[in-house]
């Protein structure tokens, strides 16, 4: 967008550049304001960008020495978009793609100004990739869907349309397509169809009425407690990945929290026992006294935290990770511990521990979780000591479940899928040995509701497979009465387990 | 040992390095001479370094432009030495070893050539790092072992200690050793005490004198076939992991090879059918009719081949390794199974396949051994379709085990414990994770054993659990009844499986 020439003096490119600056700091923060908080938050991270002298006083200086303006944006930005990129990693990647969703809009704005869409009703957007503000800036309600022919399932814009249910496909390579095709898209198995025939277009048509009317009925029953089709009553729970989400989330579609993930809280450092005691408490006080399952940190593995994870590791997925790494950085998880205590005296919270593999983990936090209790009672403080319950994660927790003290199971299928078959969930190639029916894998889950059943206590799986409708039925059969599952997946597995029946008299509501 | 200084002229520098360098190559060959098969590797490589003109040449042109001889020589050495150690692998350590070894082997002989040693009887070699070279040259018939300060368990001279049995302490970081104080060096437990106190000197003389007791009477149970103190008959195989290993190994102590490994055919690449054949069969001759297990390439996790592992994965051992990396290079898979195929004609060859997670990778790579025999055959070559065994070195294949059609079964009781307990072998600081006698992992073995009961196959465990006297009597009590050890423990093995009693009447020899 930017034409090659002879810089203006220096002074009116540098003019030209605050300019720029300017109206894109304006329209973002326009699309802000109409935009959620995951949006909103997206486009503050390109606002902060624009205010970041680290980012901004090199352009300048280039613009000093005689470069253009747009010539020295362009080459500060390619710069760090390059180091992102480099980084070989999902979230470095996605955070390239703000960067240079940044750049082409400073760099439409010396030219001035972004071209408003002029987009057909029911039209698909197909691009090479979509930046997070031009998604923001495009209005769903009248299209269709996107097909990107580069991106990826973790970018900024792919984690936006599947929030906002818009069907994307991403990473399509090269692909056949004139503008003006008649385009049939199945976000669900990543098909995209150009000028289909009359047959397929009647076959894809046919999937779509089916999709729409099950989403009808998934959404009838979400209100709605679940009972698989023999009447036996099953929890639903819900798994809350950052505390935005619940913000448009009610929790009458579910019976509680089964995993909120808090590693959010630890993206700038170690949070103060504060700031996580008012997270805590807003989930208690949104959960409306169902109880409510908070996961202690789990970093490590493929979640680095800078100054606390272990750097270098050769398997991180085999390495310090999850209460390993809690029990090394003793301050930060105790501060944590008593967060979670405070806020277990205002309802019924519990807290998990992850990758527990052997007894005297769960033994030692418990320990850590007491002395917390007392101290904070010593010092005057409200508290309460919560359920302690761990993730079944590692095999030889399966295995052995039965001999820790835990108050609840919580089984996380991706981790225990991963170590079971020895492949990571990242490994290239290797996807026919993860598929979640493996014998082996069924038999660790039925195991560990075994142990439940034996010890008294509830037995949960909150790994992916919980979300999966083709999965209800075996983990049914399994003995699994409690299901921890995406909120977007709420309807469809209520659903399913009203479709299936309980395994013979075993059943029961765990 | 160089000083520094004026260069000569460049004509008089340039002699000066080619009489080091021709000095430094008659030494070596004369030490190749007189040393083993793996002392004469180490001293090979470093006489191909001499005449390796990337090495050379720079050195020359630096002298040429003006350096001394001694300066030229140490920069480029030190350059290839950062290099290697840049590359933060215990192999590439150890090659630099052998680097710095040569560059002050030809810096002395600049000097002079090399002191002779003058060391009283019984002394011990205290030094920051023991080069290979320098370890051939000592008479260890005199000494009674080392200490380094640096150093790794990995390094040549390490390895050369443990073959030939002298004690050595490696990174024992700073220690206060004067010349001349009397040393108590424990190799086993890697204590170094100084100056000991006579108690200590006492108690260090006793165990020594049990452990010397323990030896002898091992040493005498070597040649005799294992039985529990109850009589009943146990295999005791050997674990190859070189092909030179068997030169100074008699066959008579053990009742066959329970694991060959082939990475070394591999080390420069994928070597040709022939030369596999030509190893195979230089086995099986050396078993003298008893039966050889050779594993598949196991190459990926921590053993990367070039041009054939995938680089990059954030999780090596679960990724594509072992059978999964074979069926991904099928050529050179094939070629492997024709020279097994070829060898097993000649003896009871036994092929067993590593890291094998679902039933059906063990039917692919069985369809493919009977196309090799097939294709073989066809081409009038005399072969044979050998015994095809597995790997339990998953948890999915240990759990599922009934349903691999294997002739076989041998646990590899590393990655067993890796993947069981979800800690990487080279972890820090997670080491009280792995102790071999986890319930989940003895499970896991006792499931394998009863799986090769069930289908009337061997089951044999070739980690290092079986390796160790301590985990004899609990590997019985699974009901293991034949164990694959290093050639070394043999003795001590056979000894504890003397002193152990086989599990009530389920036992049976396997």
């Amino acid at each position: 967008m930017d034409a090659v020439g002879e810089a203006a003096s220096p002074e009116e490119e540098r003019g030209r550049f605050d300019a720029a600056l300017a109206a894109s700091a304006e329209q973002l923060s326009l699309l802000s304001d109409d935009a959620d908080v995951l949006g909103a938050e997206i486009l503050e991270f390109q606002l902060a960008l624009i205010e970041d002298d680290e980012l901004i006083d090199p352009v300048c200086e280039a613009i000093a020495d005689g470069a253009t303006a747009a010539a020295a944006w362009r080459a500060r930005l390619d710069e760090e978009i390059a180091d992102y990129r480099a980084a070989e990693d999902d979230y470095m990647a996605a955070r390239a793609s703000d960067l240079s969703d940044l750049r082409d809009r400073v760099l439409a704005n010396m030219n001035g100004g972004i071209e408003a869409a002029d987009l057909p009703d029911g039209a698909v957007i197909v691009a090479e990739d979509l930046t997070p503000s031009t998604f923001l800036s495009l209005d769903w309600k009248r299209l269709s869907g996107a097909v990107l022919l580069a991106g990826s399932s973790t970018s900024h814009a792919a984690i936006l349309a599947r929030s906002r249910g818009v069907p994307m496909v991403v990473d399509l390579g090269d692909a056949d397509i004139d503008e003006g095709d008649l385009l049939a898209v199945d976000a669900a198995t990543g098909a995209v169809i150009a000028a289909p025939t009359p047959g397929t277009l009647a076959d894809f048509n046919a999937r779509r009425t089916a999709d729409e009317e099950l989403n009808a009925r998934a959404a009838e029953r979400m209100a709605r407690p679940a009972r698989t089709g023999d009447g036996v009553p099953i929890r639903v729970l819900v798994n809350v990945n950052e505390i935005t989400e619940i913000d448009r989330l009610s929790p009458q579609i579910c019976d509680g929290v089964g995993l909120t993930r808090t590693e959010f809280l630890f993206s700038e450092g170690a949070p103060s026992e504060q700031r996580q005691y008012e997270v805590y408490r807003r989930l208690v006080a949104w959960a409306e006294g169902r109880p409510v399952a908070i996961r202690t940190l789990d970093a490590g593995g493929d979640k680095p935290l800078p100054g606390i994870t272990v750097d270098g590791e050769s398997n991180p997925f085999l390495g310090v990770r999850g209460v390993r790494l809690s029990l090394k950085h003793r301050e930060v998880f105790v501060s944590q511990l008593r967060a979670l205590a405070r806020a277990a005296s205002l309802g019924p919270l519990k807290v998990m521990v992850p990758m527990v593999s052997v007894p005297e983990e769960l033994t030692t936090v418990r320990q850590l979780l007491r002395e917390a209790v007392a101290a904070l009672h010593a010092e005057g403080v409200t508290a309460r000591e919560p359920a302690l319950g761990m993730m079944v994660e590692v095999p030889a927790a399966a295995l052995t479940a039965e001999d820790f003290a835990a108050d609840f199971y919580s089984i996380g299928s991706n981790d225990l899928i991963q170590y079971t078959m020895a492949v990571a969930r990242d490994a290239a190639g290797l996807g026919h040995l993860t598929a979640g029916d493996n014998p082996a894998v069924m038999e660790l889950i039925r195991r560990t509701v075994a142990a439940g059943r034996a010890r008294g206590v509830e037995v949960s799986l909150c790994g992916d497979m919980a979300s999966k409708p083709e999965h209800v039925a075996p983990l049914l059969a399994a003995g699994l009465t409690t299901f921890s599952v995406a909120p977007t997946a709420v309807g469809r597995i209520k659903l399913a387990i009203s479709e299936a029946r309980a395994p013979g008299r075993e059943a029961r509501a765990g």
